[in-house]
C-alpha cells in the first residue's frame, strides 16, 4: 500500500458505493468470465485479459486467490473454480470494504445475487435499491396497457417501485436509447399519447425520443435523485451523443427540483465537472471507468474529474456487475487513485492535511450520504 | 518557489495579460466574496471555499494577507475586511507583476476599478482596453435604434469605441449567445435588417444568430485583433456548442484578416492549440481556466495546450474578474505550470535553455505585444 | 537512451509502420523544409521550427546529421544540404529500424520515393502498398466516365489497384472530404448515379457525400483492410466532423466484414479506443501525432489511447510524409512513449516483465502483421 496519512485515511473508511449491480452467483468457465471482463464480446484470437482491466485483475485480484501477482489467465480461472462463487465473491467484497450498496437492479443477463445477498457478501453492509425508470416503463408495456394509458401506468409504476422499502434513487439509459440530444421541454400530453402508440405498436426497448423525454420528467415528478449513465460502456453507445453537457437546457429548465448523478462520464469527465461546477443539482462519479483503466490510470482520470469539480460533488461507485473482481478493483483504484492526488498536493503543500482527509471522507462516503439521505453509518 | 533557470527567468518577466477585467472596489461579505469565487452560485450546504479555486486562495493569497497558508476561510475573510479592498487589491496586483493589462470593460456586475486604477494598483503597468462588441450593440439598441438602421449604427458606434484612446482589440461573447455553429457567411444586408427587427421587438440580450455573425464579420471589418470566449463559463455556456473548431469555416472565410483570440478554451485547449497549428490568423490562451484548476494542475492543461500550437501563439491572461485574488492566482499558476513544463525539458535535455527562456518570454509577454502591436514595454 | 528491459526490448525491435508516405529525393531550401515540418503554413516572423516538431528536430535528428543537440535551425539546413537528400533520408530511414513500411502512395505533393526506394533506403527493409481509394475514384473521373458508369469503373478500378503485387490494404481520406456524420447505409445504385451526375459535372476532389459513402462501402466489398484519416491533419480537417464515434452505426452495419484502422486519432484518442473495446473490426494508431507532439509529450498520448483498449488493438504508424526526419522521430518517440508507459508498469509491479515484451511486441510489429497477414519477417 502506498504510504500516507491521506492513504492510510483512506484505507480506514468505509465507501459507500452509490451505483453498482449483483455478482454472478453461478461457477464461470472461461469464455463466461472473459466474456464479463470487457464492454465488447470475446472475438477469436483475441483473449480479454488482454486489456487494461484484464492485466489488473491478474496484478490485483489473484493475491486474494492465493496466488501469485500477475499469475496467467488459466491459472487464475482454474483457482477461481475450486474456490467456488460463493467464496470468491466473499473475498472480493470484503476486500471492497464498502460499507453501503445502492444497486441498481435494472440489469441482469446472468443470475445475480439480491440487494441483501450483496450486502451480506461484503460483511455487514447495509444495501438500497435504485430503480431502472426503462425497466419499469417496459414492464408496463409488457403487461399490456394501451397508448391512452401509458402515461397514468407508468407514473403509477414509477411511484409503486420508488415506495419499495431501501429505494434511494431511480436510474436512466437514456444514454443508450436516444443519447442526450433531446428537447428539453416537458412532453404534452397528447404528444405522449402519440409516442406510446408508434412504440407499443413496434415493441422492444423504450427508444422513443418522447417517451425518453417523457422518462426523465417523470424522474422528476418522484423527487428523488436521478442516477444517468453518461460516457462509456457497451457499443450500443454513440459516444457523442452522451457528453453530459447536452443536457444543458434540460438542467436549466429542472433546477431546484432532484439531484442529477452523471454516472461513469469517460471520456467526458471535464465536461461532467464543469456541470457540477455551475449546476447545484448536477454530481458525478467515474464508476466503470475506474476498474477499467485499472489503477495505473484512475488517478489521471479523477484528476479530470476534479479540475475544477467542487469537493461536495464527486461521489464513488464501481458500477461493478458480473465480476466480484470488479468490486475489489474499482475500489482499490478509487482509494488509490485519490489517495495519490491527495497525498501529493499534501506533500506539495498545495493542501492541508486536515483538508485532504475531509475531501476524502466527502468523496467516498459523505457526498453519497447527503445526496441520498442515507443515514449516518448506513 | 521551485527552482531553476527557467524558474527564476519567468519570476523576473513582468506579464502582458492580455485579457481580464476591473475588480471590485467595495468590501466584500462572505456572501458576495463566496459569489464571485465561483462559475457557478453559491448553493446551500456546500461552501464555494471546497472547489480547486478555494484551496488554491487559502493557500497562495492568504500568506500574501500575512496569514498561514491554508488559513480558514472565516480567517481570511476577516483579514481580508481588516485590510479593506484597496490594501488588498494592490497586494495582489502587485504580486502578479504585469506590466501590462488588456481590460474588458463590457462586463460588470459591480462597481470595479477602471483600466486606469486596475493598472495603477500593480505599480507601473500599463492600462489597454478591450471594447465587447455585444455591449456595443446592445447600447446601440437601448439608445434607439429602427432595424433599417441597425447595421450602420453598430458599425458607426463600434467605429466611435475602437477608435478611444487605448483600446487594442474587441471581444466577443459569441459563445453565450449562441456558440460557435453559426452559418459562417457574412450576412446580406436584408438579412440583418430582418434579423434586427425580430431582435428589437423582443429585446434582450443580443442573441439573435445572424446579428451575432454579423458582430463577427463587423469585427473583421474594424481591422483590430478579435478575442473570443471559448470554452468553460458560466452556466448559460452550452460546452458542447463552443468547441472552437465549429468556427473553421468561418477561419477560412476570414484568413488574411485580423488576429483571433480564443480565450479560456478548457476543455478544448487541444482543439484551440490545433487551430493555432494550421489557421495564420489564430492564437490561444488558457486563461480563467488557470485559477480555477490552480497550480496543481495549471501545468497539465497548459500541456495540453501546447502539444501541438506553435510557441508564438499562446498568451497568458488571467481572465480575472472581481477578485485580486485571481490576478495573483492566475500569474502565479502560469509562471509555475509553463515553469515547470520547460524547466523539465531543459532537464531531460529536450529543449536547451536558450531556446527555454526564449518560450517563456513570448509567452508571458512577447506574442501578446506583437498581436496587439503594443509598444516596447508597454 | 532510457534504462530497462521494456526499453532494450523496444530498442531492439523492428517495427513494422503500417502507414506512411515517400520522402522527398530533391534537395530542400529552407522555405521547402519548413512547409513540410508543419500542417499549416509558412508564415511571415514565424519559423515553423518553433514548434514542439521543430524543438524535436533539432533535438533529436541534428544528432544524426553529426551536429549538437538544439542545433540552430539555419546550421541544421546547412548540413543537411551539404550532406545532400540520399545521404539524409539513409541515416533517417536507418535510424527508426523498421522492417516493414505499409505505403499510401496516393499522395505526393513533391517527387517522392517509391515503396521500393523507401524500404531500401531504410536497409533490408520490406514495402507494401496502400491503396487511397479517393485517388482511384478521381482518376476514374479524370479518365473520362458518365455518371451512370461510375459505380462499375470505380469498382473495376479499385479491384485492378488492390491487385497489384504488395497492395495489404486500402485507405479513405473520408475525413478530409465529408467528415464523418454520413448517412451509415450503402447508398442505393440510383443514388450513386446521380450523386456521381453532380460531381462529375462540378469536377474537383471527391467530396460529394453519397459517393463517400458509396466508396467507403465499396472498401468494405474489397475485403481488404481499410485505413480512415482521423483526427488532426491539415486546415481542411473540421475536426468536430472527424471524432470517430460518428462512425458508430456504420461500424455496427458493417461488422463482420473489414478491419477498420483508425490512424492519427488525436484528439480523440480515447474515442478510438472506445471503438478499439467495443467493435471487433477496428484498430487504432497514434501516428503523425507522435512527431508532432514529439518524444515529450507522446508517452500522455499513448497513455490515453491505451486507456481501455485491447492490447491486440494499437498499431504503430510513422505516418512521415516528404521529412525523413520525421520516420526517425515518429519511431523514436514511439519506442520511448510505449517504453516509458510500460516500463514504469513493470517498475511499480503493476505488470509484469513478459507481459510488457509481449505488449511491446504486439504493439510495435505483431498487431500489424495479424491485421494485413504480413508473412513472419516480412
Amino acid at each position: 500500500m502506498p504510504r500516507g496519512a491521506v492513504h492510510e485515511a483512506l484505507a480506514g473508511l468505509e465507501l459507500v458505493d452509490h451505483h453498482c449491480h449483483g455478482v454472478v452467483v453461478d461457477p464461470l468457465d472461461r469464455p463466461g468470465f472473459e466474456a464479463l471482463l470487457t464492454e465488447g464480446d470475446r472475438w477469436p484470437g483475441m483473449s480479454t485479459f488482454d486489456t487494461p482491466v484484464g492485466v489488473a485483475v491478474r496484478r490485483h485480484c489473484a493475491p486474494l486467490l492465493d496466488l501469485e501477482r500477475h499469475a496467467p489467465a488459466d491459472v487464475y480461472l482454474a483457482r477461481r473454480a475450486e474456490l467456488g462463487p460463493r467464496e470468491v465473491n466473499r473475498r472480493f467484497l470484503t476486500a471492497a470494504r464498502t460499507g453501503v450498496f445502492c444497486v441498481d437492479t435494472g440489469f441482469a443477463q446472468h443470475r445475480v445475487t439480491t440487494v441483501a445477498e450483496l450486502a451480506a457478501g461484503g460483511g455487514a453492509a447495509v444495501g438500497h435499491e435504485i430503480v431502472r425508470l426503462e425497466a419499469v416503463a417496459e414492464a408496463v408495456a409488457a403487461r399490456g396497457v394501451d397508448a391512452d394509458g401509458y402515461a397514468d401506468a407508468f407514473r403509477a409504476a414509477a411511484l409503486d417501485a420508488v415506495r419499495r422499502p431501501g429505494v434511494v434513487a431511480v436510474k436512466s439509459v437514456a444514454a443508450y436509447r436516444t443519447g442526450f440530444e433531446l428537447d428539453p421541454a416537458r412532453p404534452a400530453e397528447a404528444e405522449v399519447t402519440r409516442a406510446a402508440r408508434r412504440w407499443l405498436a413496434r415493441g422492444g426497448r423504450l427508444d422513443e425520443p418522447v417517451l425518453v423525454r417523457h422518462l426523465l420528467w417523470t424522474a422528476v415528478d418522484l423527487g428523488l435523485p436521478l442516477q444517468l449513465h453518461t460516457g462509456f460502456g457497451d457499443h450500443d453507445i454513440r459516444l457523442h451523443r452522451v457528453d453530459p453537457t447536452h443536457l444543458t437546457d434540460w438542467l436549466h429548465l429542472t433546477a431546484g427540483t432532484i439531484p442529477v448523478l452523471f454516472l461513469h462520464c469517460w471520456p467526458y469527465q471535464r465536461q461532467a465537472g464543469f456541470l457540477a461546477a455551475v449546476f447545484e443539482q448536477v454530481y458525478l462519479d467515474v464508476g466503470l471507468t475506474l476498474h477499467h483503466v485499472g489503477p495505473v490510470r484512475a488517478r489521471a482520470v479523477l484528476e479530470e474529474a476534479l479540475e475544477i469539480t467542487p469537493f461536495r460533488k464527486l461521489l464513488y461507485s464501481s458500477d461493478a456487475y458480473g465480476l466480484a473482481e470488479f468490486y475489489g478493483l474499482g475500489a482499490l483504484a478509487f482509494r488509490r487513485g485519490l489517495g495519490e492526488l491527495l497525498q501529493d498536493r499534501v506533500d506539495a503543500d498545495e493542501l492541508s492535511l486536515p483538508d485532504a482527509l475531509r475531501l476524502a471522507r466527502w468523496a467516498a462516503a459523505d457526498n453519497a450520504r447527503r445526496v441520498y439521505r442515507l443515514p449516518d453509518g448506513h
